[in-house]
């Protein structure tokens, strides 16, 4: 505890740039079906969707002075990822931290715990991705660390880890496979695209994807239910 | 497990069609207070409003192969109502799937699980009531059936009963139940209706319902709390 | 149980004016961090934000009954404040007693508990705060009492009080406190101000509040993360 | 609503004392992974083992009245199994109906909702599953029903259905598959002792159930994760 | 906050040892089934049963410091009670704390919060009622209050207020009521024990409270479920 | 997904002894308060107390095919940790698989799901912390992997990580601090065995540990509560 650790690594900008082409659904599977943060991570506004490298910061219950110090370490496109070290709901984050990170580039808050003024949040277009809003506010009193390996909503999340987020919630990308997720996510989107079309047309999945042999393998039984006349 | 029963008799349409008309309180109320499923049901966006008959499937946790089978089974107007055989909270539907039942005019998404691709079925008017939304993908592995009975959030589901959802939640009406229900709903909003008309005139329930003497048969006192001068 | 105490005093109308332009949290940090109810109490629609004189209502679960004799007790600017006497998710309010309440001037309704139309009552511009949607009606067969101190969603609320609710929650102010609440909170409000101008041209919370000294005192240490070329 | 059935017909009591030499994971498997309660009903003390026929009871949030009408239907070696409407924790049930039921036999009570005097029903020895314990007393103002079909922890229960209890939790066998699901139940059971016998000789499950054909298929990888020396 | 109150005044002993006879329902039931709190609210072993007089105590999340502080503040048959000012898990409290309260013979601890060390505290017969069991620690940074009003798991707490405690949970009676509380107890306690001596000569309560008129009066139907040969 | 990782290496078996005599309170205050999983995590019985190297599992939702693969891994003294990919309570264990990990000295399982036959686990005398208990069963379909890095009630393990488990909760040492994390319990002890005499002869912690000056700093103030004669 009450360590800061400065200057890593951010992810290549072109590849982030990329990724954030692409929904956290097909992020998490192009990656095997890894990295999702908790469902109960929800944004507080519709529509956000962004991507950037995770400033980790590991707080006390509620105690938010560690997210002061971690502003001075977030870089345009940073993402703040913060993970209390015990179960908090309350409200961490509010509109002045907001306005300080916007003037820094900075292009989201993922946070395991509360935020507070959602309404001017949503207003200055700041989005936040968090368990729950509460007004109830935290003291300075303890050190915590930043860019740290922390577990936030579940998940290990290390400083340099992308963070992509969208109204499906919140998936982090190893800063080392973020080049062949992105990849693989584009092959994902292509295939989708073109079964989009063919379910468009009204073609089903058990004969786009040929399910039905195996079904009838594993005893799959049809019967009817029409009533007598 | 492993059954798909077809041809299931559906709610006649008109019948479906007025139902529609009327609110998940105000049908939860004209079938004495029953069918309604457990709150946490939401939709995931505000507006919307759909009644149709239940096409029902029971899937494994975690595996969205029988989804695929229902498809299927849809036909216009049907609502696809789905229930995991323990509880899960994973993704088991989204854009591609929502595009599909599109094409077969199914009205809306009934599940006690996640979806995911929340903002595209936005866009694309979909409505579905759920749990969650959750990003976290599903296998197609092993068997469940298509229109057998089933639990979805606390109700009894069978094929064929008829499904009214908005922004209140969800309720179940038994088929052979509708047409009663349909006049009782009628009948209830013609009264809350002239109800209305009077609340807006500044009347109080306690008058237009006659209950004061009934609560001063209860024992129910009046002091005085003004503070003296 | 079974008590209406009428004539309660109400908070002085401007201080309720001026204490209803400022937001949950200011309110909350203005008077020490208390009075503010758990963060499960959420608005039914975004962006309203009101103040107004708590009329208290204790309800047995799953009976609204004492709600309809509350409404006889309220005044012009008035918020009525609900609190089931055990848990219960069940929807004691919808658009009838809305209409009711918004021809007596009512401003809102906070009830620990559930509330249904809520489509309805969106469209109609009666604001909520509640701890679920539910449209699980009540019964009307059991006494409780309006205008005593109830416990709501884990606050104490004396009849009198003032409640302040935005997007943030719902706090309540004792009516004792008001004009020293308001006082700190334009207070408050105006050092933010500056503050905000400062976040906004790039300073950071570290230098503004003079952090650093205190950081090293507890034993904040800085270490190199970069990675070797 | 507001109704009894009476002499509603009894499982077969030679399979019912089949049954209860059964666990709930055994009877749950036999009956192809259907009719569990959710994992949230536990008991009030550990060691309980039960089986019986069900004496169903649908109750309003926070009354107990119909349990008192319930204790009349009830016959020796009957669960009485009871559901509210809506979701409550009251604790609907103490020692008097406990000693109540126990002159006639009862052999336990499920409850979706709370319990009170568990010290004293532990003393006495009689069984109950419940979602929690809690003092909070009830009402007698409002019918419900008994011997109607319910939703209870999430599953469908019939008057007559059979009930078993463990450690484990409870799950419900219908009547007419009571026979089938005792036969299963004792070849499950055949089958298991030999797998103890060989599990407690220290061989695999791989080995057992040869499972490692289709793990190879599926794609499992083998790697060495010693360290150098 | 940071206010120690000191010599509050104490319930009287004699009274205090009566209503200990009485369990948590009996208490609830005969002050109008009011001052319960949260059936999440529970023991750490099964069996106590204790009352005593409340030391309150107001602590931040995660910060234990002001327990230390209302030691000092502990008599004989003290009863501390303890609610954090946001919700909060962790572990406020252990073995050393306990060994210093039983020196002073304080009864038992009441936290809406996490305890840890219960293996030994069980050894040791402290008994406790909490939230939760986690050994995360707490700091020592931040002041509460010692005897001020709180609210611990729903309920309003006054210093001076007496806490009974058993199986079935917590309840708190005002310190001016004790005498009536004990004396509707003893009362309540008589009756019971009559009921419960016809309850076990197998009458019923239809009977002994003279039910049925009413039911009928409600409508209660009864239908014969009988099965034809 | 799909790989087993064998031989990896285990923690000294001379100082998992000595850690095994430390409670998880202590040994997670001697790391810094850094390990400890969420306090849903459970024991099935009260008095168990294990320490042992992690052989970590990665499982499907519902499937529980990866535990028999990750058996043939196991040795003496290991702990089997088990984590599934998405929330999920399913009974993944019961007696046979502790039959067979208690052949090859396995010393407990810890599982964020659910755990089934606990009546014969209590008998046998195998130790298992889990989110739940259910008997719901799980399939043996998709792979998953054994001793790769998992996040487990919220904290992530390694392979060859150390866990501790008692009844206040589950923590996770990394095997390289073990030493050092034995020794600091030991120091911790030692000190907590002083603390504990003198706490036991009634001194205070505001006089053992010096607080009160520094609550003076910070501004506590006593008041006197006592009431006029």
């Amino acid at each position: 505890m009450g360590v800061v650790v400065q200057n890593c690594p951010r992810a290549d900008p072109d590849a982030v740039a990329k990724i954030a082409e692409f929904g956290v659904a097909t992020v998490h599977e192009s990656q095997g079906r890894s990295g999702l943060l908790a469902p109960y991570m929800r944004p507080i506004y519709a529509g956000a969707h962004v991507a950037g490298t995770a400033v980790t910061v590991s707080v006390p219950p509620g105690d938010n002075w560690m997210i002061h110090v971690a502003t001075e370490q977030c870089r345009e496109r940073d993402i703040l990822v913060v993970a209390p070290t015990s179960v908090c709901s309350d409200g961490y984050f509010g509109d002045l931290l907001a306005t300080l990170l916007m003037t820094r580039g900075v292009a989201a808050l993922v946070i395991d715990a509360g935020v507070r003024d959602v309404a001017e949040l949503t207003r200055m277009g700041f989005p936040v991705w968090s368990k729950c809003v509460s007004a109830q506010g935290t003291v300075k009193e303890t050190l915590g660390s930043v860019n740290v390996p922390i577990v936030c909503a579940g998940q290990s999340i290390e400083p340099g880890d992308i963070i992509v987020a969208d109204d499906d919630g919140v998936v982090v990308v190893r800063r080392k496979e973020l080049a062949t997720v992105v990849e693989k996510a584009a092959q994902r989107e292509a295939k989708e695209a073109k079964a989009r079309y063919r379910y468009a047309n009204g073609e089903l999945g058990l004969d786009i994807n040929d399910m039905r042999p195996r079904l009838a393998e594993k005893g799959l039984e049809y019967k009817d239910g029409s009533e007598p006349d």
